[in-house]
């Protein structure tokens, strides 16, 4: 089952093209990431004081499909494609009602509070199967 | 032979993980796209009044090697792997110093004033190749 | 009456020092501007396309009291100072719960298409009133 | 005397009106800012890590004069208007050439690692008179 996130196109987030600026849509796809492991009963700043570690992005596979433009109303549909125990593999879909918009394979890492790959903690990796 | 781009990393690049949020390497590269695109005599400008032409990204594979810093002095390498009639396929790395950072493979469509594909101008397409 | 408007501070607003980025204050209130004003019944895009029309900045004093964290809600309350037939002045201010981090005066003008002072179309100041 | 530091408009810079969002010139300014300071030979990263100690804005003025525009060349101008034990107030404008876009009165304080303002280290406050 997906997790559904919406969010709105407004000024910030357009260039002169008239269109969401390309890197636009990674903050759009990292707001429903923290909604998502919220979701999940994840805290992540609880995380980060406990065991010093943080969620980093690895790669990031993404497709643009079709322009987002001022005003849109979007949302992010978020669903794990596959997780070990040192890395999340996400799909990230953005669609505009039924028009797929943007489509992303994200791999995630956690990263140690001096910016090294660490292993997910072990209650964090629970929640997340 | 590489475009060379210098780029520094400030306050507003970071995030409160103490290093550059992932989206903003996409501004990095953009610049660098720019200013490439400036040193082959393409003036975007021109190209979208005469042409009603703008690059869009249509695709983008990124890799997320090592964090980047505030007050980092970093350098983005930009070479062309493919060009087509319709897209332009460049790979655009990140380093600091002798130390790769990120790395992309960035797929370039035209798109039209109204968002969808163009086929790009033929002087531009002269210029990239 | 003050309009409302919540946001939720995500990654991409902070900054190394923890805490929201400073310039991140003026994307909020713009956000709760343009909800405000969907609020009236102003259409930008509409307003755009029928007069040339977009409402910029003009001018913004802004007291930065208390800062912002990751995972905070956000409430923006705006309400009108002043109205003119050239400009509108607006307080803004950001509230976490009972604490007030933000508050800012905006005075907003119309600009044409060619970036110069224009008059607000009667509609709209009527709407704004 | 000011101090001067250039910067370039790219498309993360402009918003659908086609010319620098409103936020982005706060970025501009802090990056003249750092390269200000650190000019003054002050080391932000160790002024953080010896004192806890970062600079924040408390307050800003900015009269937004002329918008910019996409490939516009910046420049920001940096001088002390007042320095006190617990403030910096600086004078920032932003030219195109000949032209003034963007001028800004900004009060700085330091801020300790919990948010709360502190008096600024004595060597500091040396280097900034």
């Amino acid at each position: 089952m997906d997790h559904s996130f919406n969010c709105h196109v407004y000024y910030e987030d357009t260039d002169l093209a008239g269109i969401v600026y390309y890197a636009n849509y990674l903050r759009y796809i990292e707001r429903a990431r923290t909604e998502w492991v919220r979701g999940l009963g994840i805290d992540q700043k609880a995380m980060k004081a406990a065991d010093g570690v943080v969620f980093a992005v690895r790669r990031l596979e993404a497709d643009y499909l079709s322009p987002a433009h001022f005003d849109d109303e979007l949302t992010v549909r978020t669903r794990t494609q596959a997780i070990t125990g040192a890395r999340i593999v996400l799909n990230q879909d953005v669609w505009r009602g039924e028009t797929l918009l943007f489509s992303a394979v994200v791999t995630l890492v956690a990263l140690s509070s001096t910016g090294q790959p660490a292993r997910m903690p072990a209650n964090i990796r629970r929640q997340l199967q």
